[in-house]
């Protein structure tokens, strides 16, 4: 919390809104309704939700255009969870303090670490590592040779990060997650034994990136293992080796990339979807939870399923699957009939042993 | 191993078995029937595997009610299991040896750290850090500020718990797991990009729970994600923000659990499952490995596939997939014949142009 | 790179290939296509890409035999794949540099290290730990008691290594990986409260084995989780207590295992698949990714779906799945023209009342 406070009339200029209440009144922070209290602004994103705001403590609200009217001084907004985050990030915005680099923390040769930095103890940073201003690195932190940061990087604790990778400005890196692993790539002799092929190439995460929890991003076998910029990755995620994330998308927890797929901008992947390899996702593709996409996909293709199919046809799909047992016994009830038809109706004419 | 040694009849008291043998046999450990050797007992949970021990050579047995006649002193037990489990962990109490805090560890301000624990090198604590009696700590492990744990916590190595989270007692953290890293959670613009939505929420855990390697549990937008007591969470799990987990329930390795949801208690989600976000699952609850739920389940559904029907649904429907080629041969085999017979019926006095 | 240099005719004769062109012509490097300039040696694996070859700057091509053609000098393989792995390592392979333990690394007591070890700072290593020769450990990695490392092993950053595993040599451990994590083992409680079955066993990586980031391999209960020779395991890869994976086999990422399943030689497991416990797989079988095994497989069966089914039977049923809201409808067409044809029919003699 930065202690900053702002009247409501800034506030709501601050995300564009139409302001319902007096310009001057104080607000200090943001939480939710269950916690809020005088001072704070809270919100509702779904004007459905309204009944909810009857008990809230807060001094004000951030509500859709769609709720017309509000107990509270309100700011009325097309898109409530983008304003709360606009201004929920002000208030938690703090000056950097640049603590420097713990005394604990191991530091290799021929680095170049801005001065303007917080390198917590029991960090390993390797040899000619380059590291931006503002970068705050946790304990357990191991950065390989030759890694680049740029400014404002976040990487919490245990996080590694692999040998001459190189990490935009404003990435968020979360606990566990391992950037630059190798790629999965073998070659198999004539007596089924698997040979290493050396994976020599890079990751590189552009900016505003955020990358979650556990979650490993293979280097390419030669060349570049990219994820765009402002792409967002959930935790427990697999990137294969040359995999390219376009800008701006979304992979949601335990999804997996196969080597060499590559995919446009403002894709959206559901969770603990597998794309396999070598394939093309055009822009804003979504994928639904659990499928599997086994081939290019269009733009703006809406997929699910495994194998992944039309959304839309995968709905009534999946609804007959459930039906199946009562379609196999009206198949098998069809067939009796129309034999008992074919015979009756053979009595007089036969002729119909050529339809079978 | 503590060295303890324990009578026979003491044993099956402990465990409320029914004694068949000397009671004053001495028994000094536990082992597999593979392994086990003189002063072992060792047990057998299915009455059906009885044959395997005949060559079997500890003291002494557990085996169940169903098995009416053992080759050894023998514990007769309900629910074999369970007597093993009591027995072999009495077996291998140890006293808790204070070794205190390793000089290697890095600990911050203002914490209050019991005398008696076992905190490793290598681990760093952050600012005002709570830790209880008994806790044990591996290298490697990094609580951020203000985590609280109870008392006879476990945390293996490179486990990370994030800032403000907290862990009730005897709950044990398995190696590289991450508790608090912040939720999915970002709002779109109308230019398509992603600005995070501030996390500012934790992680309780409550007793007795046992979390499994590389684990991810995200803290709460607001609020709180919750793990109630008795959990237990197998490897490679990930748990969304603000996601409610009954009591006593079991999630199998690399389940997903999306934001939000709550569970009730005694659930099972078999491995690989995902949970959709915003849903409840009732208490007792059992969903299949690799099925995907997306709806409210009432307590006691028993559940399976993608999306998830009922299990006795799902295993019939599933074995009428394997032979939907045959059901779509059938299909246009019925077609033709039908045709054939509504040209051959139509003959006489048609009449039937309606019925398509 | 180990700046060593060869010829051409000599690096034919080291992958067994035929040699086009100038034998004594001088090669210092392996490159791809995209990126090879002169001394170096590129490859494409497949015919049909010739195309690609045209600006290629590299100074010599490997081959696939079907090409008849290159546009440089070339060796011509039937696995282009297997020669430049062989011929890429040869390049890369440098002399081990035994840089011994870091000053900042911390040993415990009675173990046996070899002098010829590169041991990086912030690695804690317990005690009676043993450890063979031109092994490389890089920071952050947690060896629990009792472990023992073969030679050449490389264990990289943040990997735990649990109490009394053992590793053979050659093996590969990716960042983050957990190796001896307890199984997922309780016994439930009249009450419905789960304890934990204590977990006493080890797990066994065998010679050539390669382990990928953030994977997990729990410890037996009793006994050996064993990955035998050779076999390659990707990243976020969970394998259950008392598994046995065979030789020379492919796990691919985010596959989980159940405990005690067996699998033999061979064995490629496509992504995201899941495998149940107490069932074996026998030599050369492949699952598809996404897949669900619950049943033992035969040598060479090659399966897909959940529940897996044949993989011919699977592309056949899953074309036919994206069909059924046709099909639904076919048969309620079907049904209403035999109702149709059936009272028609029944007009004159009646009589098939008894076939419903």
């Amino acid at each position: 919390m930065s202690g900053e406070k702002k009247k409501l009339g800034e506030l709501a200029a601050m995300v564009g809104g139409e302001l319902a209440g007096d310009p001057e009144l104080v607000i200090s922070g943001v939480a939710d309704l269950a916690d809020a209290g005088p001072g704070d602004i809270s919100f509702v994103a779904d004007a459905r939700r309204a009944a909810a705001l009857g008990n809230c403590r807060a001094s004000a609200l951030i509500v859709p255009l769609a709720l017309a009217e509000a107990p509270l001084p309100s700011i009325r907004v097309r898109n409530p969870y983008l304003a709360v985050a606009q201004i929920h990030g002000f208030f938690l915005t703090e000056p950097f303090v640049a603590t420097g680099i713990d005394a604990r923390a191991v530091v290799g040769r021929d680095c170049e670490i801005s001065a303007e930095v917080a390198i917590g103890p029991l960090v390993a940073i390797g040899n000619r590592v380059r590291i931006g201003r503002r970068v705050t690195i946790h304990p357990g932190v191991v950065l390989y040779d030759d890694v680049i940061l740029g400014d404002d990087v976040v990487l919490h604790a245990n996080v590694t990060i692999c040998q001459g990778c190189h990490l935009g400005s404003r990435v968020i890196i979360h606990s566990g997650a391992v950037i630059g692993s190798d790629g999965f790539g073998y070659a198999t002799d004539s007596q089924g034994r698997h040979l290493k092929r050396p994976q020599v190439g890079i990751v590189r995460i552009e900016d505003d990136v955020e990358i979650g929890a556990n979650t490993a991003i293979d280097r390419a076998t030669f060349g570049t293992t990219l994820v765009r910029r402002g792409t967002k990755i959930d935790n427990l995620v697999q990137i294969g080796h040359n995999v390219e994330i376009g800008e701006d998308s979304f992979l949601v927890a335990q999804v997996g990339i196969a080597g060499s797929t590559t995919t446009g901008r403002g894709v959206i992947i559901g969770g603990q979807t597998g794309v396999s390899g070598h394939i093309h996702l055009g822009d804003r593709v979504m994928v639904a939870a659990k499928s599997g996409v086994h081939n290019d996909l269009p733009p703006g293709a809406v997929i699910a399923g495994i194998p992944g199919i039309t959304h839309k046809t995968w709905l009534r799909a999946s609804a007959a699957y459930a039906r199946l047992p009562e379609l196999v016994k009206e198949i098998r009830e069809l067939k009796k009939k129309v034999a008992a038809l074919s015979s009756a109706g053979g009595e007089p004419g036969a002729g119909d042993a050529g339809d079978d």
